[in-house]
């Protein structure tokens, strides 16, 4: 069975608190979804301002093969607003359950019909497609959102969509309640939220129930607990379900989480299911032990299929396999009592509460295996000025093969100064790039830690470091180096 | 029915990818699921390190009611390992299916059964609970699932568990499959991972099929996509279902959600379900304007059911009720006329993909009502000394009720040092206590944007300001200073 999916991070994803999305950033991820397979973009709401018109405008004119829609009310301002942007359809939203129809419209059962039946035969009159849509469905009276879907296909909607607004179905009762609105012979859409964590499975089974489209958004994101997670829903008919098929190129997954994450600023947590950072990581040593073995053991999926890469993280739980495994991906070459060693120093630091890093493993080990590493660059010294009235200006002494280099450079703040002295130093032998460059997140009071991370490129080898300091700016360089030197070292083997 | 719980997060949890508890944290952790009701507690894995150990002895020694628990292989000496820490029961885990069998232990079932059924009597022999659990359960045979279990059964184990190790079951299946073991008689235990977003939906159906313990981890943490969220399922139990009760006390939900993420550093996505930030926080019109009018249009349980807040958050996607509410909040006095054009300034500002934060709205607001308000404290010169050979030092000039002040001041770094000579400037009028110091994760390069956010008190009024500019330092004096006025003006009122 085929199953359209509507996407709707440029609507629903886009209504996530504190998220606005320009219309360059809208059309990017617009172009994205539709390389991507998806069949039904809803690219946002015409009435909400002038720039949301010219976002859904922007996203109209690339000439997409996917159906280009837009959220409306049921009121004929809401449509003319959604024709004023030439999209080809509109979600088209009625809120049906008492609660709705007498706390928030303050109107009758009739007259939301009326309004209702108005508004989709206006929209059909002006050749859009209409799916018309139930807000807060499964808080409904049976019987009155039977009437309405029925008197809208009596009118010639394309589609109807019911709502689960506030995230309430269980998944027995999805299978039950989708099952229901199937009978009426129209394409049916589900639409649940994730207030319980359930909006996926709820949307499998209403799939399970006859739905034949179902609304999702890249990440899950969206207002509160934000929706259906476009990824989840896919992957999950693709490997837990043999009947159903999307147009969705799973392959993209990854890409196309990072791109939303990046474009809303709306980052995941690691153990985001399919495409957070950790959803295929492996630290402790009975996991790592078996994946090394055979990956099957500890991935239901292998992370290619959605895009994404495994990676083996060092840590206390770390087994002898996993630690093993890893120092082989290091060239190093050790003996079985060298090897004990540096697994129980590595525990010992992950006793301390630390995680233990790449180049805290390659520390421990040239320590153990007695591996004497010439660091080429060796940072002698580092001061920054800046201020609001001052330009950030940085000086380094660095001391490269016992000679002395001293650089300055400014920047439009002290790291960007700093890094910018250090870079001009090596200038003449390493052409480093910085590919990456992350604040971590920090709680807590100014005295509180400064943990970067950075990527850095020299060739087609890429390294991350790490400093974790209070002060931003040592932090910063103090990892820029600690990199560096690890990527010129290996440029020696 | 009597649901009991059986916490992981110091075990499945910790193993997240580089995460990793001291003692005390560990402690600290335990003691609040105690006083939530969490009836067992998996400490950790008493095998895995000294440190781990130490860990287990803490929690165990400080008698609190739960249940206290070592994982352990089906070995004798992880056995041994969970004796020494004193603990109450083992979850005693032996993997079931021929891929782990075959690939990981390179064992046959036979092998395997023997060597469970020894370490479980093993076990039994010194006192300890034994929950049986099996691993990859769900990718085994059924037979020689029944048989490991059955033997496990009769020998005495007190419980039985089987774990969905990969996340490979659907809602539907879980059901079925639970419910076949329900048949052997045993008390019996789910745990489920979430790597297709289905952990809390198949935990769930286990329930239904008849198991009487759920395990999970708080923020639903763990390895890859971690494991079934203790939130989300113990409210879906309690909202979503009649029949089944837990001992958990619901209002200290967010509290210990709080709690794990700033122990383990694992920060939660805002659009969590349950304890995310954008829980029960509402921009768009239509939302906002219907959970004004009646929060439960679009709030399915209260936020305080959880011990979370609600909150509005401005942006283009406002309607006029959720903004006079605001702007009520804000002691604002304003006709139609000026709402219409405040409104207008609202959603130009989020056309621009700018998230609206109450001091801008703030800002805006001043403009149109033509408020004129004199900052107290306005900042004249901020400038910074700091690199690795130097003290950390900045002066500050501040202009208050005309007079210039001048301070100077050390820290930790840069920032530190530029807020402890703002503070000294306004000790003698103003004992204003940072609460919050928030760097945003940032991608991108040293030039990047840096986003400040902060919380302050003044007695019992707390604020939020935030900067975001290229330098850090800049960006925390004036975030710090904006918010500071902010009080003092509140104060005059």
């Amino acid at each position: 069975m085929k199953i359209n999916v509507l996407d709707t991070t440029l609507r629903d994803g886009e209504q996530t608190p504190g998220i606005s999305l320009t219309a360059s950033e809208k059309l990017r991820i617009a172009i994205k979804l539709d390389e991507i397979g998806v069949n039904i973009i809803e690219a946002g709401s015409a009435i909400t301002s002038i720039g949301e018109r010219k976002g859904i405008k922007t996203v109209v004119n690339e000439g997409l093969n996917a159906e280009i829609s837009s959220f409306a009310r049921a009121v004929r301002v809401d449509v003319d607003a959604a024709l004023e942007c030439g999209v080809d359809s509109v979600h088209l939203v009625v809120p049906t359950s008492d609660l709705h129809i007498t706390h928030k419209l303050k109107k009758t059962r009739e007259e939301v019909l009326f309004q209702a039946i108005d508004a989709a035969e206006y929209a059909l009159d002006h050749g859009l497609i209409v799916e018309l849509s139930a807000e807060d469905a499964t808080r409904s009276d049976m019987d009155y959102l039977k009437k309405i879907f029925s008197a809208g296909i009596d009118v010639g909607v394309q589609r109807i969509c019911a709502c689960d607004t506030v995230g309430m179905l269980t998944p027995e009762r999805s299978l039950d309640y989708y099952s229901e609105l199937v009978k009426l012979g129209a394409p049916l859409s589900v639409h649940c939220h994730n207030d319980f964590g359930l909006a996926v499975a709820n949307t499998l089974s209403a799939i399970r129930a006859g739905a034949t489209e179902f609304h999702c958004t890249v990440n899950g994101i969206g207002e509160r607990a934000g929706n259906a997670s476009f990824e989840e829903t896919v992957v999950s008919l693709d490997t837990l379900y043999g009947d159903y098929q999307t147009d969705i190129q799973i392959n993209q997954l990854y890409d196309t989480s990072k791109l939303v994450a990046r474009l809303t600023g709306v980052y995941l947590q690691p153990n985001k299911a399919i495409v957070g950072e950790n959803a295929f990581a492996h630290e402790s040593g009975i996991h790592a032990d078996g994946v090394i073995k055979n990956a099957a053991t500890y991935e239901p999926i292998t992370p290619e299929l959605v895009g994404h890469k495994r990676k083996f993280v060092m840590g206390k739980h770390i087994g002898e396999h996993g630690l093993k495994n890893r120092l082989k991906e290091l060239n190093l070459n050790f003996n079985q009592d060298q090897c004990d060693e540096i697994f129980k120093r590595v525990k010992s630091l992950g006793d301390l509460g630390k995680s233990v890093t790449d180049v805290d493993l390659q520390a421990i080990a040239d320590d153990v295996l007695e591996i004497e590493r010439e660091k080429k660059i060796n940072l002698e010294e580092v001061t920054i000025v800046s201020g609001n009235k001052v330009i950030p200006t940085a000086s380094v002494k660095l001391k490269i093969d016992n000679k002395d280099i001293l650089e300055a450079d400014v920047g439009v703040g002290p790291v960007d100064a700093a890094i910018g002295a250090v870079k001009k130093g090596i200038a003449s032998f390493a052409d480093v790039e910085l590919e990456e460059y992350h604040v971590d997140a920090i709680t807590g009071g100014t005295n509180a830690l400064i943990d970067v991370i950075l990527k850095l490129r020299l060739g087609d080898k890429i390294i991350s470091a790490r400093s974790t300091q209070p002060d931003i700016i040592n932090a910063s360089v103090e990892a820029y180096l600690s990199g560096v030197n690890r990527l010129l070292e290996n440029e020696d083997d």
